[in-house]
Protein backbone atom coordinates (compact mmCIF):
# COMPACT_ATOMS: atom_id res chain seq x y z
CA UNK A 1 0.00 0.00 0.00
CA UNK A 2 1.14 3.43 -0.67
CA UNK A 3 0.21 5.84 1.46
CA UNK A 4 0.32 9.97 0.88
CA UNK A 5 1.57 10.89 4.50
CA UNK A 6 4.68 9.23 6.47
CA UNK A 7 2.05 10.18 9.70
CA UNK A 8 -0.34 7.95 8.48
CA UNK A 9 1.49 5.10 7.12
CA UNK A 10 2.64 4.61 11.27
CA UNK A 11 -0.12 4.83 12.29
CA UNK A 12 -1.33 2.24 9.90
CA UNK A 13 1.07 -0.33 10.79
CA UNK A 14 0.52 0.11 14.56
CA UNK A 15 -2.94 -0.49 14.37
CA UNK A 16 -2.60 -3.56 12.04
CA UNK A 17 -0.30 -5.32 14.70
CA UNK A 18 -3.65 -6.22 16.26
CA UNK A 19 -4.38 -10.16 15.85
CA UNK A 20 -7.06 -10.39 12.95
CA UNK A 21 -6.20 -6.71 11.65
CA UNK A 22 -5.40 -6.18 8.07
CA UNK A 23 -3.51 -2.93 6.77
CA UNK A 24 -6.84 -2.47 5.34
CA UNK A 25 -9.07 -2.70 8.20
CA UNK A 26 -6.22 -0.60 10.07
CA UNK A 27 -6.68 2.11 7.39
CA UNK A 28 -10.67 2.03 7.55
CA UNK A 29 -10.25 2.24 11.32
CA UNK A 30 -7.52 5.20 11.36
CA UNK A 31 -9.47 7.18 8.89
CA UNK A 32 -12.61 6.69 11.68
CA UNK A 33 -10.40 8.66 14.34
CA UNK A 34 -9.62 11.50 11.47
CA UNK A 35 -13.00 12.15 11.53
CA UNK A 36 -13.60 12.57 15.31
CA UNK A 37 -12.54 15.35 16.99
CA UNK A 38 -8.77 15.22 18.32
CA UNK A 39 -10.04 14.55 22.17
CA UNK A 40 -11.24 11.28 20.97
CA UNK A 41 -7.85 9.92 19.48
CA UNK A 42 -6.50 11.45 22.78
CA UNK A 43 -8.67 10.04 25.63
CA UNK A 44 -8.43 6.59 23.31
CA UNK A 45 -4.23 6.80 23.16
CA UNK A 46 -4.36 7.90 27.38
CA UNK A 47 -6.68 5.27 28.27
CA UNK A 48 -4.73 2.26 26.51
CA UNK A 49 -1.65 3.48 27.59
CA UNK A 50 -2.82 4.35 31.58
CA UNK A 51 -4.38 0.84 31.07
CA UNK A 52 -1.32 -0.91 30.01
CA UNK A 53 0.68 0.78 32.47
CA UNK A 54 -1.36 0.45 35.42
CA UNK A 55 -3.24 -2.51 35.38
CA UNK A 56 -2.07 -5.01 38.30
CA UNK A 57 -2.98 -9.12 38.02
CA UNK A 58 -4.42 -10.22 41.30
CA UNK A 59 -1.27 -12.50 43.53
CA UNK A 60 -3.39 -14.98 43.78
CA UNK A 61 -5.26 -16.14 40.71
CA UNK A 62 -3.22 -13.87 38.05
CA UNK A 63 -6.73 -12.42 37.06
CA UNK A 64 -6.44 -8.66 35.94
CA UNK A 65 -7.42 -6.72 38.74
CA UNK A 66 -7.42 -3.14 40.03
CA UNK A 67 -6.30 -3.92 43.35
CA UNK A 68 -3.43 -6.57 44.61
CA UNK A 69 -5.35 -9.04 45.29
CA UNK A 70 -9.10 -9.42 43.08
CA UNK A 71 -12.15 -8.70 44.16
CA UNK A 72 -12.93 -12.66 43.67
CA UNK A 73 -10.22 -13.69 45.58
CA UNK A 74 -10.56 -11.16 48.67
CA UNK A 75 -14.48 -12.58 48.54
CA UNK A 76 -14.74 -14.34 51.56
CA UNK A 77 -18.17 -16.07 50.32
CA UNK A 78 -15.75 -18.00 47.68
CA UNK A 79 -15.04 -21.53 48.39
CA UNK A 80 -11.43 -21.27 48.61
CA UNK A 81 -10.82 -25.45 48.25
CA UNK A 82 -12.39 -25.04 44.60
CA UNK A 83 -9.84 -23.50 42.19
CA UNK A 84 -10.81 -23.44 38.25
CA UNK A 85 -7.75 -23.76 35.95
CA UNK A 86 -8.97 -21.02 33.05
CA UNK A 87 -6.94 -19.94 29.86
CA UNK A 88 -7.57 -16.09 30.13
CA UNK A 89 -9.69 -13.41 31.73
CA UNK A 90 -12.07 -13.79 29.06
CA UNK A 91 -13.02 -17.56 30.39
CA UNK A 92 -13.30 -15.91 33.93
CA UNK A 93 -16.19 -13.34 32.78
CA UNK A 94 -18.01 -16.39 30.59
CA UNK A 95 -17.91 -18.40 33.65
CA UNK A 96 -19.18 -15.73 36.18
CA UNK A 97 -21.87 -14.84 33.91
CA UNK A 98 -23.35 -18.18 34.34
CA UNK A 99 -23.44 -17.65 38.34
CA UNK A 100 -23.16 -21.74 38.54
CA UNK A 101 -19.37 -21.10 39.80
CA UNK A 102 -18.95 -20.41 43.59
CA UNK A 103 -14.94 -21.56 43.53
CA UNK A 104 -11.75 -19.44 42.71
CA UNK A 105 -9.70 -19.38 39.12
CA UNK A 106 -6.36 -19.64 38.42
CA UNK A 107 -5.47 -17.96 34.87
CA UNK A 108 -2.86 -19.33 33.43
CA UNK A 109 -2.49 -16.82 30.69
CA UNK A 110 -2.18 -18.95 27.93
CA UNK A 111 -2.22 -22.77 26.69
CA UNK A 112 1.41 -25.00 26.31
CA UNK A 113 2.07 -24.50 22.88
CA UNK A 114 5.23 -25.41 21.31
CA UNK A 115 4.11 -24.03 18.08
CA UNK A 116 4.16 -20.69 19.43
CA UNK A 117 7.19 -20.75 21.26
CA UNK A 118 4.76 -21.48 24.69
CA UNK A 119 6.14 -23.68 27.59
CA UNK A 120 5.07 -24.10 30.80
CA UNK A 121 7.40 -21.64 31.91
CA UNK A 122 5.77 -18.73 30.44
CA UNK A 123 2.65 -19.90 32.31
CA UNK A 124 1.29 -19.51 35.59
CA UNK A 125 1.49 -22.83 36.34
CA UNK A 126 4.28 -23.15 39.46
CA UNK A 127 1.79 -20.74 41.21
CA UNK A 128 -1.08 -23.38 41.00
CA UNK A 129 1.13 -25.75 41.92
CA UNK A 130 2.71 -24.26 44.97
CA UNK A 131 -1.33 -23.70 45.41
CA UNK A 132 -1.69 -27.43 45.07
CA UNK A 133 1.17 -28.14 47.65
CA UNK A 134 -0.13 -26.08 50.38
CA UNK A 135 -2.62 -27.82 51.00
CA UNK A 136 -5.43 -25.29 50.80
CA UNK A 137 -7.33 -26.96 47.34
CA UNK A 138 -9.24 -29.88 47.53
CA UNK A 139 -10.60 -29.87 43.89
CA UNK A 140 -9.02 -28.87 40.36
CA UNK A 141 -11.74 -27.78 37.58
CA UNK A 142 -10.43 -27.75 34.01
CA UNK A 143 -11.85 -25.64 31.79
CA UNK A 144 -9.06 -24.79 29.11
CA UNK A 145 -10.67 -25.53 25.86
CA UNK A 146 -10.29 -28.58 24.46
CA UNK A 147 -7.83 -28.51 21.75
CA UNK A 148 -4.49 -30.00 21.70
CA UNK A 149 -2.89 -26.98 23.23
CA UNK A 150 -5.47 -27.31 26.15
CA UNK A 151 -5.23 -31.14 26.32
CA UNK A 152 -1.39 -31.32 26.73
CA UNK A 153 -1.62 -28.04 28.91
CA UNK A 154 -4.23 -30.17 31.36
CA UNK A 155 -2.18 -33.26 31.20
CA UNK A 156 0.89 -31.34 32.03
CA UNK A 157 -0.82 -29.79 35.34
CA UNK A 158 -2.17 -33.45 36.29
CA UNK A 159 1.30 -35.21 36.10
CA UNK A 160 2.75 -32.35 38.82
CA UNK A 161 -0.45 -32.35 41.12
CA UNK A 162 -1.08 -36.31 40.59
CA UNK A 163 0.65 -37.03 44.30
CA UNK A 164 -1.24 -34.92 46.24
CA UNK A 165 -3.97 -36.78 45.89
CA UNK A 166 -6.96 -33.72 45.22
CA UNK A 167 -9.99 -34.18 42.88
CA UNK A 168 -9.57 -33.30 39.67
CA UNK A 169 -12.40 -32.94 37.40
CA UNK A 170 -13.40 -31.18 34.18
CA UNK A 171 -16.18 -28.89 32.58
CA UNK A 172 -18.45 -31.28 30.82
CA UNK A 173 -18.39 -32.02 26.90
CA UNK A 174 -21.54 -32.34 25.71
CA UNK A 175 -24.65 -31.36 22.83
CA UNK A 176 -25.56 -27.65 23.55
CA UNK A 177 -28.70 -26.86 25.25
CA UNK A 178 -31.60 -26.27 22.45
CA UNK A 179 -29.26 -27.75 19.97
CA UNK A 180 -30.58 -30.74 17.68
CA UNK A 181 -29.30 -34.23 18.29
CA UNK A 182 -28.50 -34.61 14.01
CA UNK A 183 -26.43 -31.39 13.50
CA UNK A 184 -23.70 -32.25 16.52
CA UNK A 185 -20.61 -33.45 15.71
CA UNK A 186 -19.52 -36.36 16.31
CA UNK A 187 -16.95 -36.33 19.03
CA UNK A 188 -18.83 -34.07 20.85
CA UNK A 189 -21.92 -36.49 20.56
CA UNK A 190 -20.04 -39.72 21.10
CA UNK A 191 -18.54 -37.93 24.63
CA UNK A 192 -22.06 -36.88 25.13
CA UNK A 193 -23.33 -40.69 25.23
CA UNK A 194 -19.89 -41.95 27.25
CA UNK A 195 -20.44 -39.45 30.06
CA UNK A 196 -24.16 -39.50 30.54
CA UNK A 197 -25.24 -38.59 34.06
CA UNK A 198 -28.14 -39.75 35.80
CA UNK A 199 -31.29 -38.78 34.75
CA UNK A 200 -32.49 -37.07 38.14
CA UNK A 201 -29.32 -35.14 38.81
CA UNK A 202 -30.23 -33.54 35.36
CA UNK A 203 -33.73 -31.96 36.51
CA UNK A 204 -31.35 -30.32 39.13
CA UNK A 205 -30.34 -27.82 36.31
CA UNK B 1 -20.02 -7.10 30.23
CA UNK B 2 -18.81 -7.40 33.79
CA UNK B 3 -14.66 -6.47 34.16
CA UNK B 4 -12.74 -6.89 36.89
CA UNK B 5 -10.89 -4.25 36.48
CA UNK B 6 -11.89 -0.17 35.76
CA UNK B 7 -8.52 0.14 33.66
CA UNK B 8 -9.80 -2.59 31.29
CA UNK B 9 -13.30 -1.27 31.32
CA UNK B 10 -12.52 1.85 29.79
CA UNK B 11 -9.59 0.81 27.70
CA UNK B 12 -12.17 -1.54 25.97
CA UNK B 13 -15.28 0.74 25.93
CA UNK B 14 -12.55 3.25 23.74
CA UNK B 15 -11.87 0.49 21.53
CA UNK B 16 -15.32 -0.34 20.73
CA UNK B 17 -15.82 2.83 19.48
CA UNK B 18 -14.18 2.04 16.13
CA UNK B 19 -16.60 0.70 13.45
CA UNK B 20 -17.04 -2.82 13.04
CA UNK B 21 -15.42 -3.20 16.65
CA UNK B 22 -17.88 -4.64 19.60
CA UNK B 23 -16.96 -5.16 23.33
CA UNK B 24 -15.54 -8.58 22.58
CA UNK B 25 -13.34 -7.90 19.79
CA UNK B 26 -12.40 -4.53 21.66
CA UNK B 27 -11.15 -6.94 24.61
CA UNK B 28 -9.79 -9.54 22.60
CA UNK B 29 -7.53 -6.40 21.38
CA UNK B 30 -6.83 -4.84 24.68
CA UNK B 31 -5.61 -8.39 25.81
CA UNK B 32 -2.90 -8.80 22.43
CA UNK B 33 -1.75 -5.16 24.06
CA UNK B 34 -1.43 -7.03 27.61
CA UNK B 35 0.41 -9.88 26.37
CA UNK B 36 3.33 -7.07 24.67
CA UNK B 37 5.55 -4.97 26.18
CA UNK B 38 4.38 -1.31 27.70
CA UNK B 39 6.70 -0.12 24.68
CA UNK B 40 3.90 -1.77 22.04
CA UNK B 41 1.21 0.02 23.63
CA UNK B 42 3.17 3.70 23.80
CA UNK B 43 4.22 3.51 20.55
CA UNK B 44 0.88 2.46 18.90
CA UNK B 45 -0.94 5.69 20.92
CA UNK B 46 1.63 7.76 20.74
CA UNK B 47 1.38 7.60 16.43
CA UNK B 48 -2.10 7.62 16.62
CA UNK B 49 -1.97 11.04 18.59
CA UNK B 50 0.80 12.25 16.16
CA UNK B 51 -1.41 11.44 13.53
CA UNK B 52 -4.62 13.06 14.60
CA UNK B 53 -2.65 16.09 15.95
CA UNK B 54 -0.47 16.91 12.99
CA UNK B 55 -1.72 15.31 9.96
CA UNK B 56 -2.85 17.82 7.00
CA UNK B 57 -5.31 17.73 4.59
CA UNK B 58 -3.66 19.16 1.12
CA UNK B 59 -5.09 22.66 0.08
CA UNK B 60 -5.64 21.91 -3.20
CA UNK B 61 -7.45 18.57 -3.20
CA UNK B 62 -8.22 17.64 0.55
CA UNK B 63 -6.31 14.62 0.55
CA UNK B 64 -4.30 13.56 3.40
CA UNK B 65 -0.38 14.38 3.18
CA UNK B 66 2.60 15.29 5.24
CA UNK B 67 2.52 19.02 2.93
CA UNK B 68 0.25 22.14 2.61
CA UNK B 69 0.27 21.13 -1.15
CA UNK B 70 0.30 17.10 -1.48
CA UNK B 71 2.64 14.98 -3.69
CA UNK B 72 0.11 14.45 -6.35
CA UNK B 73 -0.75 18.39 -7.09
CA UNK B 74 2.64 18.92 -6.50
CA UNK B 75 3.49 16.50 -9.92
CA UNK B 76 3.82 18.58 -12.56
CA UNK B 77 3.90 15.54 -14.30
CA UNK B 78 0.23 15.35 -13.80
CA UNK B 79 -2.62 16.79 -15.41
CA UNK B 80 -4.29 19.43 -14.00
CA UNK B 81 -7.06 19.90 -16.27
CA UNK B 82 -8.36 16.31 -15.33
CA UNK B 83 -9.72 15.87 -11.94
CA UNK B 84 -10.97 13.34 -10.67
CA UNK B 85 -13.93 13.15 -7.63
CA UNK B 86 -13.70 10.44 -4.88
CA UNK B 87 -15.09 9.96 -1.68
CA UNK B 88 -12.11 9.55 0.70
CA UNK B 89 -8.26 8.61 0.45
CA UNK B 90 -8.55 5.21 -0.25
CA UNK B 91 -10.29 5.72 -3.55
CA UNK B 92 -7.07 8.10 -4.21
CA UNK B 93 -4.93 4.71 -2.95
CA UNK B 94 -7.41 2.38 -5.46
CA UNK B 95 -6.70 4.71 -8.37
CA UNK B 96 -3.27 5.31 -7.88
CA UNK B 97 -2.79 1.16 -7.34
CA UNK B 98 -3.60 1.11 -10.88
CA UNK B 99 -1.38 3.42 -12.92
CA UNK B 100 -3.88 4.28 -15.27
CA UNK B 101 -4.96 7.71 -14.44
CA UNK B 102 -2.24 11.01 -14.60
CA UNK B 103 -4.81 13.82 -13.44
CA UNK B 104 -5.11 15.17 -10.53
CA UNK B 105 -7.93 14.11 -7.44
CA UNK B 106 -10.71 16.42 -4.99
CA UNK B 107 -11.77 14.24 -2.12
CA UNK B 108 -15.05 15.04 -0.92
CA UNK B 109 -14.63 13.34 2.18
CA UNK B 110 -17.65 11.59 2.14
CA UNK B 111 -21.02 11.64 0.24
CA UNK B 112 -24.46 13.38 0.89
CA UNK B 113 -26.48 11.52 3.13
CA UNK B 114 -29.09 12.92 5.18
CA UNK B 115 -29.78 10.22 6.92
CA UNK B 116 -26.40 10.04 8.61
CA UNK B 117 -26.90 13.50 9.33
CA UNK B 118 -24.20 14.75 6.22
CA UNK B 119 -25.29 17.44 4.38
CA UNK B 120 -23.45 19.34 1.05
CA UNK B 121 -21.99 21.65 3.57
CA UNK B 122 -20.09 18.89 5.46
CA UNK B 123 -18.32 17.76 2.19
CA UNK B 124 -15.85 19.24 -0.12
CA UNK B 125 -18.12 20.59 -2.54
CA UNK B 126 -17.41 24.62 -2.43
CA UNK B 127 -13.85 24.69 -3.15
CA UNK B 128 -14.32 21.77 -6.18
CA UNK B 129 -17.16 24.59 -7.62
CA UNK B 130 -14.61 27.36 -7.05
CA UNK B 131 -11.70 25.15 -8.68
CA UNK B 132 -14.45 24.48 -11.88
CA UNK B 133 -14.87 28.09 -11.21
CA UNK B 134 -11.69 29.37 -11.92
CA UNK B 135 -11.58 27.76 -15.54
CA UNK B 136 -8.65 25.42 -14.71
CA UNK B 137 -10.69 22.07 -15.12
CA UNK B 138 -11.64 20.90 -18.51
CA UNK B 139 -12.62 17.54 -17.06
CA UNK B 140 -13.99 16.50 -14.46
CA UNK B 141 -14.61 12.23 -13.69
CA UNK B 142 -16.93 11.56 -11.03
CA UNK B 143 -15.68 8.05 -9.38
CA UNK B 144 -18.01 8.00 -5.99
CA UNK B 145 -19.40 4.53 -5.55
CA UNK B 146 -22.49 3.53 -7.47
CA UNK B 147 -25.40 4.13 -4.45
CA UNK B 148 -28.37 6.16 -3.86
CA UNK B 149 -25.81 8.66 -1.94
CA UNK B 150 -23.35 8.50 -4.54
CA UNK B 151 -25.80 9.29 -7.11
CA UNK B 152 -27.07 12.11 -5.03
CA UNK B 153 -23.67 13.66 -4.73
CA UNK B 154 -22.78 13.24 -8.17
CA UNK B 155 -26.40 15.12 -9.20
CA UNK B 156 -25.64 17.77 -6.70
CA UNK B 157 -22.51 18.55 -7.95
CA UNK B 158 -23.41 18.33 -11.81
CA UNK B 159 -26.54 20.73 -11.18
CA UNK B 160 -23.11 22.99 -10.03
CA UNK B 161 -21.31 23.23 -12.69
CA UNK B 162 -23.51 22.36 -15.48
CA UNK B 163 -23.14 26.11 -16.41
CA UNK B 164 -19.40 26.31 -17.05
CA UNK B 165 -19.87 23.78 -19.60
CA UNK B 166 -16.70 21.53 -18.91
CA UNK B 167 -16.96 18.05 -19.48
CA UNK B 168 -18.16 15.82 -16.70
CA UNK B 169 -17.51 11.48 -17.37
CA UNK B 170 -18.26 8.88 -14.79
CA UNK B 171 -15.91 5.91 -14.37
CA UNK B 172 -17.45 2.81 -16.68
CA UNK B 173 -19.29 0.42 -15.28
CA UNK B 174 -19.54 -3.31 -15.80
CA UNK B 175 -18.64 -6.76 -15.52
CA UNK B 176 -15.36 -7.40 -13.63
CA UNK B 177 -12.56 -8.47 -15.93
CA UNK B 178 -11.89 -11.98 -15.54
CA UNK B 179 -15.96 -12.91 -13.99
CA UNK B 180 -18.52 -14.69 -16.13
CA UNK B 181 -21.55 -13.55 -17.16
CA UNK B 182 -23.63 -16.00 -15.89
CA UNK B 183 -23.05 -15.00 -12.31
CA UNK B 184 -23.23 -11.16 -13.19
CA UNK B 185 -26.23 -9.00 -11.50
CA UNK B 186 -28.67 -8.27 -13.91
CA UNK B 187 -27.59 -3.91 -13.22
CA UNK B 188 -24.20 -4.28 -13.79
CA UNK B 189 -24.59 -6.90 -16.91
CA UNK B 190 -27.78 -3.97 -18.46
CA UNK B 191 -25.33 -1.23 -17.78
CA UNK B 192 -22.59 -2.91 -19.56
CA UNK B 193 -24.51 -3.86 -22.69
CA UNK B 194 -25.90 -0.14 -22.72
CA UNK B 195 -22.93 1.60 -22.15
CA UNK B 196 -20.97 -1.01 -24.99
CA UNK B 197 -17.63 0.45 -26.60
CA UNK B 198 -15.98 -0.29 -29.97
CA UNK B 199 -14.20 -3.33 -29.89
CA UNK B 200 -10.69 -1.80 -30.85
CA UNK B 201 -10.95 0.78 -28.10
CA UNK B 202 -10.75 -2.38 -26.00
CA UNK B 203 -7.78 -4.31 -27.79
CA UNK B 204 -6.02 -1.06 -26.41
CA UNK B 205 -6.37 -2.17 -22.85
Amino acid sequence: MDFSSKLLENAVNEMAQFPGIGKRTALRLVLHLLKQPKSHTQKLSESLQKMRDEIIFCKNCHNISDKEICEICSNLNRNKQLVCVVEDIRDVMAIENTSQYRGQYHVLGGKISPMDGIGPGELNISSLIDKVKSGVVKELVFALSSTMEGDTTNFFIFKQIEEFKITTTTIARGISVGDELEYADEVTLGRSIVNRIPFEASLKN
